[in-house]
C-alpha cells in the first residue's frame, strides 16, 4: 500500500441474538429525548419496535416518533425529519430500519444545527460538517448498505432527478449500532437478496482499482468468499442463523472504510445504479446487479490483471494455459452465473426502465474517477443500452 | 458466528511515509507533560528520536525521558517507568519504539494512579483496570505485536520465570498510532523475520478454533495471505516499500479483536513462547517458531477439518484424492518448509534452551482452554520435547 491515510473508526458494535440488551448500556449516556426513526412500519408489525421502545421507556426516554422513512429518502422528508428533531430538542436520533432509515438519520443529525440549504450543501457542494451534530444511534433490521458504520448517507432529490451519497466524517458514525442477525429473518427474500448484492458492490467498487499489492484487496477477498459462501446458504435456507450473521458482519465491514485503505476506490457501478433509483424508485440492490456485468465488462481491458486475479481467487477460476483477459472473462462468467442462479436482477427493464429514459440516465449519472477507466457520457451511454 | 459480541476499537491510526505529521495534529489534545518512553537507543541512531522531540517541542510541551525498556519489558522497569510518570505529572505516554515499548507504555497507564501491587493485580489475578489510566500514543518502528492498537501488555517477571499478558479495555488502547513503515527500515533482519511470524502466530491463534462458518476466519486467510506474499518479497529485499507497508498494516489488524470475533481463540502457541521467553530472554517471535510446528502438530488430529481448510485455503495445497488428514498434514509441511525458507529459528537449542530446562519450561506454561485440545502437563512436555 503505496499512499498515506488514517484510519478511526469509533462506532461500537453489539452483535448477536443478545444485542439489544446493548442498547440499554448506551441510552444512559445520551439526554432525555430521543426522535425515534423508522421506516414503513415493518418494524412494528415484527415486534422490534415494541421492543426498543420498551428499552427507551426503562431508560426513562421521552419518545419523538419520526417514522415513514422511504426506501430511497428523499431531501424533503429529511427537512421534515429536521423540524421534529429541533421541537424534540433531540439529544439523541435512533434508528430502528435498514441502510434508508441509518442514512436518513445521518441525514437529520448533520442538519439540525445547520443554517443553510443542506440539500446544496451537503448534496451539491459536498461541504463537510460545520455545525454540532445530534447524535446517531442504529438498531439494524435490514443488511447491505453498511450504514450503520460510516459517515455515508444517501438522499434522493426527486425534482432533480438525483440520488446523492455524501460521505460524513467520523463524528457523523452512529455512536453505537445492534447488531442481531435474527432482526433480518422476516425480511422478504427479494430485499435480502437485493442487500446481499448491495454488499458485494460495495466490496468490489473498492477492489477494482489499483496496480500496486495491497493487504486491502486480500480482505476484500476473504469477505466475497464468505459472501458468496454464506449467500448460496441464505438464499435456500433464509432463516439459518451463522449464514445470515456472516452475511450482516460482512455488509459492515465491506463498507467502513477497512478495505479501501491505501487504494483509491471506483463507485461507478453507484452512480450507474443511483441514477437508476432516481428514475425508477427500484430497491437499491437490484440497480446495482443490472448495470454490474455491462460495466465490468466495459472496463475489464483497463484492469485485466485485477479482473484475472478476481477470476483465481474469489471464483476459482484455474489459469492454466489460458490468457490472463481469458481468465477475468471466465470470472465474470462465473459472477454473472452466479448472480442469476441467487435471484438477482440482471436488466434494466425488470425494475421499470425504458429506452426512452437513457438521455435521462445518462444526465443523473455522476462521473467518478477512481477505477480503471473514466468513463464519458458515451460510455455511460454504452454500458446502460447493454443493461437492457 | 454464532456468539454474542461487542466490537469497538477507537485508535486513530496514521499510516504512510508522511505519518509523523499526525503526531502534530494529536499532541494538542493533551497536557504538557509528556513521558518520553523508547528502548534502548536505536532510535537515537536512526533519527526517529529527534524527529519526535522537535514536533514534541514545536507543540510546547515538556518532555521527561523513560529510556531503556528491555525487548521483553519486566515488572521492576514497568514500577521505574510508574515513579517516572509520577513525578513528570504525565498528561501522555509516547512509545516510540516496538510492541515492548508499547506494552510498558500501557502496563505504566494503568499502574500510575493504582495503589495495589500492579503484578499481583493485573498478571496474576487478570483484573480490570479500576482507577484513572494516563493516555497513551504510539510511534512504531517495529512490527509484529499490534501492540499499537489494542490493549494487550506482556511483562516478563525473573524472579518467578514468568511472562504474561493482560489484555485491557478499549480505554488502555493507544489513543492514537503513528505507522511509517519507513520507520522500519533500520531493524536487523532477524528481528524483522521475528516480526513475521508473530503476525503469523497471532492469526493462527485466533483461526485454529471453532468449527462453525464465521467470517472472521475468512479474513483470517486473507491477511495469512497477505503476510506470506509480502514477506517473502520483504526477506530478498527488506527496504521494498509496498513490502515492508502490507506487513506492517497486516500486523496491525491480526491482533486488533476483529478475526477473534465470534470466535474463541487458542493462544497456546504464546503460551509456550512465552514460557521460553521467560527462560532464555530469546526474541518473542522466535520463541512462537521453534514450537509452532510440533504443536500444530500434536493438536492436528482434533481439528483435522480447519487443518484441511488451511491447506487448501492458505497455502494452496490440491485436495483431490486425499483424506482430510492427509491435506492437513501437507498444510503444515508447506508452513514449515516456508519458515524454513525466510529463516525462522525451528528448534529450542538455537534459541539457547537445554532439555534440563524442560521441567522449568513445563511450570512456566499457563494453560488456556480456546483451541481444539486442552493440554495438559504431559502434553505440554511433549510439545516442548518436539521442539528440541
Amino acid at each position: 500500500m503505496n499512499g498515506n491515510f488514517t484510519y478511526c473508526n469509533p462506532t461500537k458494535l453489539y452483535f448477536g441474538r443478545d444485542a439489544l440488551a446493548g442498547l440499554g448500556k448506551e441510552l444512559p449516556k445520551y439526554g432525555k429525548n430521543v426522535l425515534l426513526v423508522y421506516g414503513g412500519g415493518s418494524v412494528k408489525r415484527n415486534g422490534i419496535y415494541d421492543k426498543v421502545v420498551a428499552i427507551l421507556k426503562a431508560c426513562g426516554k421521552e419518545i419523538y416518533e419520526d417514522g415513514g422513512v422511504m426506501p430511497n429518502p428523499t431531501i424533503e422528508k429529511v427537512k421534515e425529519g429536521v423540524a421534529r428533531a429541533r421541537a424534540a430538542k433531540a439529544d439523541l436520533i435512533l434508528a430502528v430500519g435498514g441502510g434508508s432509515v441509518c442514512d436518513y438519520a445521518k441525514a437529520v443529525s448533520v442538519s439540525v444545527f445547520c443554517e443553510e440549504d443542506i440539500w446544496e450543501k451537503y448534496f451539491v457542494r459536498f461541504e463537510d460538517v460545520s455545525c454540532a451534530v445530534v447524535p446517531v444511534g442504529c438498531v439494524l433490521t435490514m443488511v447491505g448498505t453498511g450504514s450503520e458504520m460510516n459517515g455515508g448517507s444517501v438522499i434522493t432529490n426527486h425534482a432533480q432527478k438525483l440520488k446523492i451519497g455524501h460521505v460524513f466524517g467520523e463524528n457523523v458514525y452512529p455512536k453505537f449500532s445492534i447488531l442481531n442477525p435474527e432482526f433480518t429473518f422476516t425480511l422478504p427474500k427479494y430485499q435480502m437478496i437485493s442487500g446481499i448484492y448491495d454488499i458485494m458492490s460495495h466490496i468490489l467498487e473498492q477492489y477494482f482499482s489499483g496496480t500496486d499489492d495491497n493487504t486491502s484487496d486480500y480482505l476484500a477477498e476473504g469477505l466475497l468468499r464468505s459472501l458468496i459462501h454464506s449467500a448460496d446458504i441464505a438464499v435456500e435456507d433464509p432463516l439459518n442463523y451463522e449464514a445470515r450473521s456472516n452475511i450482516m458482519w460482512t455488509a459492515t465491514w465491506a463498507l467502513n472504510t477497512l478495505i479501501a485503505k491505501g487504494k483509491t476506490e471506483d463507485w461507478m457501478v453507484h452512480m450507474l445504479g443511483q441514477a437508476v433509483g432516481a428514475h425508477t424508485d427500484a430497491t437499491h440492490g437490484m440497480t446495482l446487479s443490472a448495470v454490474s456485468i455491462p460495466y465490468y465488462r466495459y472496463i475489464l481491458p483497463y484492469g485485466v490483471a485485477k479482473f484475472a486475479r478476481y477470476a483465481v481467487n474469489v471464483w476459482g477460476v484455474d489459469p492454466a494455459g489460458k490468457s490472463a483477459e481469458t481468465v477475468a472473462h471466465e470470472g465474470l462468467d462465473r459472477m454473472q452465473e452466479w448472480m442469476r442462479k441467487i435471484g438477482l436482477v440482471m436488466d434494466l427493464t425488470a425494475l421499470g426502465a425504458t429506452r426512452e429514459m437513457l438521455d435521462g440516465l445518462v444526465d443523473s449519472t455522476l462521473i467518478m474517477d477512481g477505477g480503471y477507466k473514466v468513463l464519458d457520457r458515451q460510455d455511460i451511454r454504452a454500458v446502460f443500452e447493454a443493461s437492457f
